[in-house]
């Protein structure tokens, strides 16, 4: 068993400054082009200078509806005598028509007063008055459009009315990639097997090649067989400019990428101290850059965008256009290696005058941290970490005009809010982001003023009442209003025809089944904590106490997928999941706000998407839920 | 011959008005759907929210390479008492791997020693450490994706990996665009008769389309038969969400838009109080919107993105992106008329720190002020115009980067200014924009700080020598260059063979021969008048001295196309359009510009540009050049 284990921690810059070094050398930075009808020009990129091949107009013209005269020939008239123009004497002209030499100006049509053959007239015309002259818009041989300038409708119009038919522009870059592994399908069923993994690497990739103007040209799943990945590189560098090798990029042991760099060409690198996106490789084959990205998404994604975003516009002959950066604040302290760049996905909000910024779920394997992500902020090396409430510059992938109109919940997870989120979007334009951080993580937030609302459902052990309780003890010097979104049922998710014929906790504890907990804080753990407490049940006796999950979902699918046998959660998940429920509990599922941080208008919009038909139609057909008190202010508190 | 000369006058938000409020009594809104494969699904907008089909990963696995075992089988272990595992005590496992249900924990690979079949570990695993449990990307049944979201390189990765195959997207609005008049053609010669024009407003407005997300029908040319076109209106608004009538909407004899649109159905409104495209037309038929936008192209592309963007928007159930504004100060008087809202293309340059807005010549049929409009300036009716100086918000159609990369000259034009620009923008990424005001017009624009440079050619009628005279006069106060650019042959442009005979300017006074002037301050209006007096000619005898153009090329193409017999201009535009030319002088053709508006950098890089080699073979190529003082600083004025 032989094995590369570690592999290089070069910095950034100096693996950027060694790639495009080295690319200087080769033949890669000469432009290609070639010939486009105009009509298919439509965002294409000019190679050269576009002359005008004729002018526009072609010839003198009416710039107006009315009479071609010669000026001369009305001299002499006023209101009080007015002038009759002979037949021969002028032309009906409407705008854009034709002067014949022998005229030279145009009267208005509303100065003509017709009499039969004739033509009445109140003013002597100045000469070449209303007259377009010979390329007023353009003039033939005129530069239209300089080199390296992307067509658009106002250029493609201009160049259709100059007469120019065919214009050499840029070649799109192909991108070629290569997905390998053995592991990997096209597409996966429902009951696909464990280990089999659904390849969509290449189809970001392909889609982000077709944002920066390039093509992309996909090559087959290829396994983690040496010999046919070779074949497979060698085949896409006959077409391609650019070769990217997905996935087989870290020191495991089917990573043939940088060894078969090294022999087809010359392995620049291996490892960056960068994260995620450390295992990646840059070389050369043929004179092409070849790029070698890891197989988790998140740092698929930041290879492709550092290195091969870069290559396509160098490719292109142009500059790629900057992101606008936003400062904000960290709304969590958010640790880093010294030894890296970090690359961060955050989501960003404006809460109280302030833009937060929140860094999303870190896994490199999160692809609904790019979904999610408002743009990045990058921890330098050397740097520890930001603390909550630093400074820090976000380099954004979404119009400023998005974030402007977001508003975010952090709290307690449940289904209602992702339908509340919708119907905010789709009838108001609004966006709710929200942060699953269960309820006493959404109480802190709202006492650190960085959420505009919070779920919760917060169980006070000695009222048994619901929430009132822990906002007024953690929020005493606020004006906070609960407001009812939901009641639910909570209960034991289990397997379908509960297999492990399950009752209540009392059959669990003791036993090898294995429960799957929610995380420290949230309203569930502490309706766990109540339950078992009643039921005098030691916590370590549950196997899987300390298995945690952060939404009702993911403790449904864990059941579903059989890593664990049954968990607590709310009806709509076991049943979106057609999984078994046994009900426990209805719970009251609040939404907690601070009046100074939601404006007025946002505050009706909020009650609005509440009380709407559309979202009571919604939650009904998720089931588990009761809407007696949907939409009612529970209890308020005053300064 | 009945004409209804007059049209209606309504302000814009009135129009607006009218015309949204009437199409919300048809079914125009409602929004269309389809489903699309997952895979063809990029930047099509999704009709609901997109819920996960499967969790990713479906099972647990591995986050490391390394070897999966039981955590409790790894108590004990130490760097001073390694534990040793059996055989079946592990499971090699790489990143992705599923982690059978026997274990519950990873060991990193760099933590292990292989020795023969057993692998040999210095710490105790805790549990679930480097596993990735089910769903920790994406929980089957999760909502991926809100309604109205338009599908990214993210997006689509993370639908694919949620094993989404199909979408509901909305249904792309589809615009049916009639072209309508009988001059029309589809694509002219270079020998095309007076009185035809090429079509060009149907593929602008069907670029506008693809960038709005919708698709455009076009129908082929009508002529101006009102039978004719009342079929091609018929047939389109069979397949059209929206309609859109070319042309055919003035007051003159063959517009018969306004008379169909109300036997058809429903004429809202015919004539706006707006500047450009006063003429258009709103109607309702067969409860679609139609409208029939002016055959002026800037005012079709106003008339256009004004009423038929909203609508495009609309109809895919989203609101189009804002437009970035930008503070500016107006370089010009710009006049208005009081009763219209005037919509006036710009260019902008930062100039000396301040954001300067300079007009577009304003005729509705110049498309090239489309192509150069950095951005809309509005004057609202009611405001009689801006004065120079005054504050005013454009909205950019542009990025601000290019803006701030942009350097701006006022003055004489010459062919070799286009070629600097050329250079400039694809070796630098630096815009150069030039506005034509003569050199008079430059050495102004210099003292009132608003150019960074200006072309100049001002011969100095006592000393026979160019500029230094003038530039010394008028800008007294500031450290100034004069760099050379080009001496060029100035000279009289006639007719390919000369048929009317022309030696001198003594041929052409007290004839009917057409001259064709250039504007008051141009140096070639100076050249001409000082070649007059030299002669002893009167202006007054030259029979179209008061015809002015603003271009060498312009006069060039006024003789080409018979508009006029000769005038004074380069030999390069002589060239360009074939015609024949009478050399009278060698002038000098130098740049003048203000240390305190050029920062170094972009000194450097103008000088580098414009001593290029490539600069050199361009402009001997154009012909009728000199190079011999290029680059060379004629003249400093210091303070």
């Amino acid at each position: 068993m032989e094995r590369k284990i570690f592999i290089a921690n070069t910095p950034l810059e100096k693996s950027l400054e060694l790639f495009f070094k080295r690319l200087e050398k080769t033949d890669f930075c000469s432009i290609k082009t070639e010939p486009v009808n105009v009509l298919d020009s439509l965002n294409r990129i000019t190679a050269n200078p576009v002359y005008a091949r004729r002018s526009s107009p072609h010839y003198v013209s009416a710039a107006m509806d009315g009479i071609a005269v010669k000026a001369l020939s009305t001299n002499g008239a006023t209101e009080i005598s007015p002038l009759v123009l002979k037949k021969e004497e002028f032309l009906v002209v409407d705008t854009g028509d034709y002067i014949p030499v022998e005229f030279d100006t145009v009267i208005m049509i509303e100065d003509v007063n017709f009499i039969g053959e004739t033509a009445q007239i109140i003013k002597a015309a100045v000469p070449w008055q209303h007259i377009r002259s010979v390329g007023e818009d353009v003039v033939a041989q005129d530069m239209l459009i300089p080199s390296l300038t992307r067509i658009g409708p106002y250029e493609l119009a201009s160049l259709v009315t100059a007469g120019v038919d065919k214009i050499e522009v840029i070649k799109k870059p192909v991108i070629g990639i290569i997905p390998t592994g053995t592991e990997l399908v096209d597409k996966g069923s429902e009951l696909m097997p464990p280990g089999q993994i659904v390849e969509s690497n290449s189809r970001m990739l392909s889609a982000l090649c077709d944002e920066w103007g390039a093509l992309s040209l996909r090559h087959e799943i290829v396994i983690d067989d040496k010999e046919q990945i070779r074949q497979a590189m060698k085949a896409v560098l006959r077409e391609a400019d650019i070769l990217i090798v997905c996935s087989g990029s870290s020191a495991g042991r089917e990573d043939f990428t940088a060894s078969l760099v090294e022999e087809m060409g010359e392995l620049l690198l291996h490892g960056l101290a960068i994260r995620p996106g450390k295992p990646a490789i840059l070389g050369i084959i043929d004179n092409k850059p070849v790029i070698g990205v890891p197989g988790y998404p998140v740092s698929a994604n930041l290879i492709f965008t550092l290195f091969a975003r870069p290559l396509v516009y160098m490719k292109q002959g142009i500059t790629f256009p900057e992101s606008q950066n936003l400062e904000c604040y960290t709304a969590r302290k958010i640790p880093s290696h010294m030894g890296v760049d970090d690359f961060i996905n955050v989501s960003i909000a404006k809460v109280g005058g302030r833009y937060l910024c929140f860094p999303q779920a870190r896994g490199a394997g999160v692809t609904t941290s790019l979904v999610k992500s408002d743009g990045v902020l990058c921890i330098k090396r050397g740097v520890e970490g930001l603390q909550a409430g630093d400074n820090c510059v976000v380099s954004l992938n979404r119009p400023l005009q998005l974030i402007d109109n977001t508003i975010i919940t952090i709290g307690s997870h449940d289904l209602s809010m992702d339908i509340l989120a919708d119907i905010l979007y789709k009838k108001h334009g609004l966006r709710l982001i929200s942060i699953n951080a269960g309820s006493m993580g959404g109480i802190f937030s709202l006492r650190r003023k960085e959420t505009h609302f919070a779920g919760i459902h917060l169980l006070d052990s000695e009222t048994g009442k619901y929430n009132r309780s822990y906002v007024e003890k953690y929020l005493p010097d606020s004006e906070w209003q609960l407001i009812n979104l939901v009641k639910r049922d909570q209960g034991l998710i289990i397997k379908k025809g509960n297999p492990l014929h399950i009752t209540s906790f009392k059959d669990i504890a003791e036993t090898n089944i294995r429960y799957i907990n929610r995380q420290n804080g949230s309203g569930t753990r502490i309706l766990l904590d109540y339950l078992l407490n009643l039921s005098h049940i030691m916590p370590q006796s549950i196997n899987g106490y300390n298995r945690e999950e952060y939404t009702h979902l993911a403790v449904a699918a864990s059941i579903k997928n059989d890593a664990s046998d049954t968990g607590l959660g709310i009806y709509a998940s076991a049943r979106a999941l057609d999984l078994d429920f046994i009900p426990i509990t209805q719970e009251q599922y609040d939404i907690c706000l601070l009046s100074e941080l939601v404006p007025p208008k946002t505050y009706d919009l909020l009650m609005a998407a509440i009380t709407s038909a559309e979202f009571h139609e919604r939650i009904k057909e998720a089931g588990g839920y009761n809407l007696e008190l949907n939409g009612q202010i529970i209890a308020s508190g005053y300064l």
